[in-house]
C-alpha cells in the first residue's frame, strides 16, 4: 500500500481535499467486461451524502459522480464496461462554504491532525481538514461500487452496532430495516432508533459527539481467498478499514472475545452438507482461518471514534507555541460513525475484489 | 505488501516453514551504516524460543540466527555493520520430531487452516502446520531486532495484559519485571504470575487453551511518521499486527472504547512544555492522529485467540468428505499468547522503521 | 511498476483514452514545499502539443492542464506549493472529430495492438487507439513537470538525433537551439532542419511514415541515486523510457557501442578535481556505474519506430477471422518519434525524482 | 520493482555477495503444484557456472542449489511440486580465495561502481565487486528454473550474436549447436566458434576485455500477456535485462533498426491461418504490438559491456582524492556477455512467467 494507492490487482488511487475543486480516483486492475451503470455507483455514494438527516452534516453535496475514462457505453445507453483499463471517476465540490480559517489555520485543535501534519510537512492546507477531510471517503465509495461487481455472488453489507454506550440488540437484526427511510442510522435493529435518535439529539445539543461500532458482512466470498503470511485477507480487511478516517480498532469474528474464550469454545465445528460442501456449525472465525477465506461469511467490525470537532473548549497550543483555548466551530457529524457504514462497505469489498483476482493469478483456481 | 514481504522502504520477506531444513528472512532496504551484533538479534530470538518454561511448547530449538549477507564486520570482531544491501538471516530447524502425519494429513481440524489451504492451493505442506507455524514468527522477530535499530532512541516493549479471563492491575505496571526469570508470561504486574500460573495450569491440564491480549508500547517514535490515508501509521501498525497468527483484533491507543466516549473524554488536550514541545494531557490516540505519529508513546494491542490445537475431540471432516472426530496430539502452547509478546513488538518495530525511512525521502525532514 | 502507475516514492498513475472527455494523472508522493506554477507545466505540455507543424499530426488540442488537488496557492496568487498529498492533474480533450470507425473497429491494423488487445481483454475501445493513444503522454508530460522541480539543479533536455536514415552532427550540438521556432524536430543541429524536413516531406507525401531516435541528457543528477541491482537508475530510466508506445530500444551512455569495444577504450578514466571532485575523463557509462549514478550527465536514447497509421493498404485481418486490405485514415504524425522528446525528457525526470527521494529515505545522505 | 525484488505476482527476492558465506534467492506467488526436480534448476546453473573453459573466469564454484522451504516431495522421491508458499533458495560460496584487498579497498577502479558505491552508502564491501558481483546472477537462474515451469509450452532460448567486433552469420543459426561441447561461447553458429575463440584469445592475452551482444528468443508465449502502458511486456523485459550487471542497451525485435526504416517496412503483416490462428509474414515487433504479446516469439537483445578489470593500468583517484594508476588483477571474465546467456534466459523468463500469471489474475483468460 503506497502513500495514496491500496490494493495490488484491484488498485484504488484517491485524491482529492475537501476544499479544492474536486476530488475523485483511478481503479486500476478491473478486469475487463464488468458491466456497471452510474446508478450503481450514484446509489452507493448517495448512502454516504451529508445532509440527509439531522444526524449528519448539514453540508449540501450531490456527489454526482463522472465516470472519465476505462469503459465504454454498451447498446443500451446506460451500461457501462469496463475495458481493462483505468477508471478514473471525478466529483466536484460544490459546498465550499467560504469562511474565516483565520484563527484556525493557525490552532491545533485537540484530537485532530493539525499539528502531526505541521510536523511532518511543514505547511498544510487548513480548510477543511485538508486530505483527512471526511469527504475523501467518497471516492472510496465510488471505486467500491465497482469492487462489488468483480466477485460473481459477492454481497456486503454493513450495520451500525453500536454507538457511544448504545448497542443493537442483535436478535432484532433485520438486513432489509438498514435502507429504510426511518432509519438515518444504518442500524439492523428498528427498535433502536428511538434509542439512537434521542441519545445523538442529546449529544448534539451539548455541542458533543461520540463514537461507534460499524459491522460488516461480506456474503458470497468463495472459499480461497487470502494467503497464510502478510497478504491474510483478514490483514488486509484490517488495513482497508483502519485506513478509514477516526478508526481506532478492527476486529474479524468474534475478535477481542477470542481472547477470553477457550480453544472448544473458540473453534468453528465442521460437518459435510448435503451439497457436498462443508457446514461450520459456528462463526467465531469470521469466515477467514489461517489468512484464507472459508466460504462463510467473512465478518468484520470497527471502532470509529467521536469527532474531536465539538463546540465545548479545549485546552490547546497554537503555532507559535502558544497556550489557547480552542472550539471547533462549523457543520460537523455529531457520530462521524454513521456515514462510515457504506465507507466500511466499499474498503471490505475492495479487499475482497482485490483478493479474488490475485488469488486466481496466483493459482488459477477460480 | 506481498504475498511474503511487508513493508515499503524497510522490506522482509521471510519464508520457510515448520518441518523444512530451516527458515529465515532477507531485510531489504536496511540503511547503511546500521550496527548491530549477532546478540542483538539472538537476545530477541531467546524471548519467543519455545521450550522455557511448562507453558510454552516443549519443542527444542536452539533457534541459532546466522546472518548470510548485508555486513560487514567491524575492527572490533563482534559488531556487524549493515552495507545498504539486503541482509538474508537463517535459522536451522532442529527438532522436526518424526511422527505419524496419517490421519491429521486427511483430516481438517477445526480452527486450523487446513480446509481453507485445500481449497487455495490444492495441496498442502500438512507437517506442523506448513506455512502457517509458529516457526515462521522467529523470522520477524530477527528482522524487528535490525528494525530497532534503524530509528534513533526508539524502545518498543510489549506485554500481555490479559490471559482468557484473567488480566493485569495496571496500578502495577513494571516494565522492567517482564524480563525477570519469575516472569514466564512478559506479565508487566508481578501479582498476576501466580493468578496466571494457576489459571493456565488449570487450561494445559484440561487439555484446553486460551487466548490473550498484548499491548505494544514504542517510545521515540519521531513526530511525522505516516501519512493522511492509506499509508498511515496506525493502519501500518495493525496490518503487520493482523498478519501474525491467530491474531483477531487490533486496536490503537483506547481502541474500541473510544467508541463509546464523546469527544470531549476522547480528545487529548495539550499544553507548551518548557522544552518548547507540545505536551499532550493524556494519550487516547495512542499516539497517532490522522495517520501521523504525535511524539506521543505509540500504543497497539492485539487479541491472539486460543490455539485450536486441544486434546478434546472436536467435530469435523477429512479430505474425503465424511463426518470425523479430530483430535490434536502433540507439542503445543496452552496459550499461543504468551510468546506473541515479542513478535508483536518486532512487527510494531519494522513498521515504525519503514515509515521513519518512508517520511525521511518524502520530506527530507528528519 | 503496475498497470498504470510508475514509480516507488514518487508515483505517477496516468488515466484517459484519446476519445474519453478527458486525461490525466495523480502525483503521489511529491515532497512537501515544491514550488511550481502552471505555466510550468503548460510550457512543457506545449512542447508536445499537436498542430504545431506540418510535420505532426493536426489535431486539434489546447492540452490545457488543471490541478485538481494537493497544492495550496501562493500568496503572489500564481505559484502553487505542494502540501505532499496527492496532486491531481486533467487535461480535456477536444478535438474527438467524430467519424465512422466502422472498418477499424473490426480490422486489426498490421503493427498496431488492436489485435493483442482482443485477445487480451477480450473487447476494446477501438477509437484513436483507445489507451495506447499518444494522448496519453500529455499526463506523463505534466508529471514530468513536477518531478523536474524536486532535485536541486536538476536540468533534464532531449534532442532528436537521427530520423529514419538521417542523423545530426553532433559536432553542430547546440541545445540552444532545440527550442528555436525555425527548429520543428528538436533537432540540436541547426544544419539538419532541411535536411530532415525535405526527408519527411517526401515521407509524408507517400503516406508513409519513419522512425526517430531520440537522445535523453540529465545534469545535476547527484551521485548516488540507484542501486546496485533491480533498482538500478538505468533500469529504472530504461523502463519509463520502454513505456513509451513505440519505443523498441533503450540505450545507456554508450549503449550498443559498448559491446564492440574494449575494456580500455570503455571504462572511463578519473581524475581529482580541484574542487575536490573527481572528473571523468569521458562518459562512456552515461553517468552510471553499478546502477548507481555517478554525477556525471546521465545519458539515455530511445528508438521511436515508425507509426504504423499509413495510407499503403497492408494485409492483415479482421474479427472474423477473414483476410482484408488495411488502409489507416485520419490525423497521423509521419514521425512520431518528433513529439517523443519532451515525453522522454519527462519520464527521464520522473526516474531521476524518484530515485533521489528512493536514496534519501534509505540513506539519509542528501 | 523494489531494492533487490523483481515481479509482482511471481516475485523474486535475491541476496548475498561474492565474498560472503553463500547467495540465494526467495522465489514468492509461485502458483501451486508446480512440478520440477533439483536437476532441472541444477542444469540452468551449470550453465553459467564459471571455470568451464579458458574463455571465463577460473574461480571454481560448485553452484550447487539447496531448495530449503515451499515444496513437497513427490511420492518418486525426485520431483519437487510447489505449495504456493515461498521457495528458498541457497548456494554456498565455495572458492572465495583469500587475498589482499588493501590497494583495491581505497583504490576506485575505473568503469566500476567503487566510487559510485562510496559515495551512495559511505562504505562497502570491496570485496569481489559486493553485491554487483557476477555471482549474484545465480540465484537469478535458479529463480528463471521455475519460472519457465509456469507458463505451459514455453521454451527460452538465448544465444550470444555477436563479441567485440565479430559477429555471427545468421544463416547459420541452429538452435541445438548452444548446447554442443565443442561450444564455449553460446553462439548458434558453429562456423563461428574459431573465429570467436581466436579473437578472445587476442584479448585475453593482452589482458583486455570485450563486451557482446546476447539474443534471447521466447517461443510458446501465449498472446495477450503485458498491458498497454507501464505493465508493457517489452518494458518488463527491457527492466529485467537492463538489472543484469554491465548492460548498457536493450533491444525489442528489430529494435533500434526500427528508427531506420519505414511505416511499411517496419509494420508486421497478417494473414489468417488454416487453424484459426493468425500468421504474421514477419517479427519485426519481436513478438509484442502496444506492450502485449500477439503469440510470436518473443524477441529481445541486449548490450554487455567489456568488463572493466583489466590488466592495463588506468587513470583513477582513491579514497584520499589522491590521482592513481589502477590495474585489476585477479580472475576475470574476459568478455562477461558469454556467460550472460543463460541469465538472460532466466530474466526473460521470470518477466514471462510474472505476466502470465498477472493476466490470469486481471483477466481470467488463461
Amino acid at each position: 500500500m503506497s502513500h495514496n494507492t491500496f490494493g495490488h490487482l484491484f488498485r484504488v488511487t484517491t485524491w482529492g481535499e475537501s476544499h479544492g475543486p474536486a476530488l475523485g480516483c483511478v481503479v486500476d486492475g478491473c478486469p475487463p467486461g464488468i458491466r456497471f451503470t452510474l446508478k450503481d455507483i450514484q446509489d452507493e455514494l448517495d448512502k454516504r451524502k451529508p445532509g440527509q438527516s439531522r444526524f449528519v452534516t448539514q453540508r449540501r453535496e450531490p456527489d454526482e459522480v463522472k465516470v472519465l475514462s476505462g469503459v465504454i457505453a454498451d447498446e443500451d445507453g446506460e451500461t457501462l464496461i469496463s475495458t481493462g483499463t483505468p477508471i478514473s471517476m471525478l466529483i466536484e465540490n460544490v459546498d465550499q462554504r467560504s469562511k474565516d480559517y483565520g484563527e484556525i489555520a493557525r490552532q491545533y485543535r485537540p484530537g485532530h491532525a493539525d499539528y502531526a501534519y505541521d510536523v511532518k510537512y511543514g505547511l498544510r492546507d487548513h480548510r477543511g481538514g485538508g486530505r483527512s477531510s471526511a469527504r475523501e471517503t467518497a471516492a472510496r465509495v465510488a471505486a467500491g461500487a465497482i469492487a462489488r461487481k468483480i466477485v460473481p455472488g459477492l454481497v456486503v453489507r454493513g450495520a451500525l452496532v453500536s454507538m457511544g454506550t448504545k448497542s443493537i440488540d442483535r436478535a432484532n437484526w433485520d438486513w432489509d430495516f438498514i435502507g429504510s427511510v426511518e432509519n438515518p442510522f444504518f442500524t439492523p435493529d428498528a427498535a433502536s432508533v428511538q434509542v439512537f435518535a434521542d441519545y445523538l439529539d442529546g449529544i448534539r445539543k451539548s455541542g458533543s459527539s461520540v463514537g461507534a461500532v460499524i459491522e460488516i458482512v461480506a456474503e458470497g466470498v468463495p472459499a480461497g481467498l487470502g494467503a497464510p503470511i502478510y497478504a491474510k485477507l483478514d490483514q488486509d480487511i484490517a488495513s482497508n478499514l483502519m485506513s478509514i478516517n477516526a478508526v481506532k480498532g478492527v476486529e474479524i469474528g468474534n475478535g477481542f472475545e477470542a481472547a477470553r474464550i477457550t480453544g472448544e469454545e473458540n473453534a468453528d465445528e465442521m460437518r459435510m452438507g448435503n451439497d457436498g460442501q462443508p457446514i461450520f456449525l459456528s462463526n467465531n472465525a469470521g469466515g477467514i482461518l489461517g489468512g484464507i477465506s472459508t466460504g462463510q461469511d467473512v465478518i468484520a467490525r470497527f471502532a470509529v471514534k467521536p469527532t474531536s470537532s465539538i463546540l465545548t473548549p479545549r485546552k490547546s497550543i497554537d503555532k507559535d507555541g502558544k497556550d489557547v483555548d480552542v472550539m471547533t466551530k462549523g457543520r460537523h457529524d455529531p457520530c462521524v460513525g454513521i456515514r462510515a457504514v457504506p465507507i466500511g462497505e466499499a474498503m471490505v469489498a475492495c479487499a475482497i475484489a482485490d483478493h479474488y483476482l490475485r488469488h486466481r493469478g496466483q493459482t488459477g483456481r477460480i
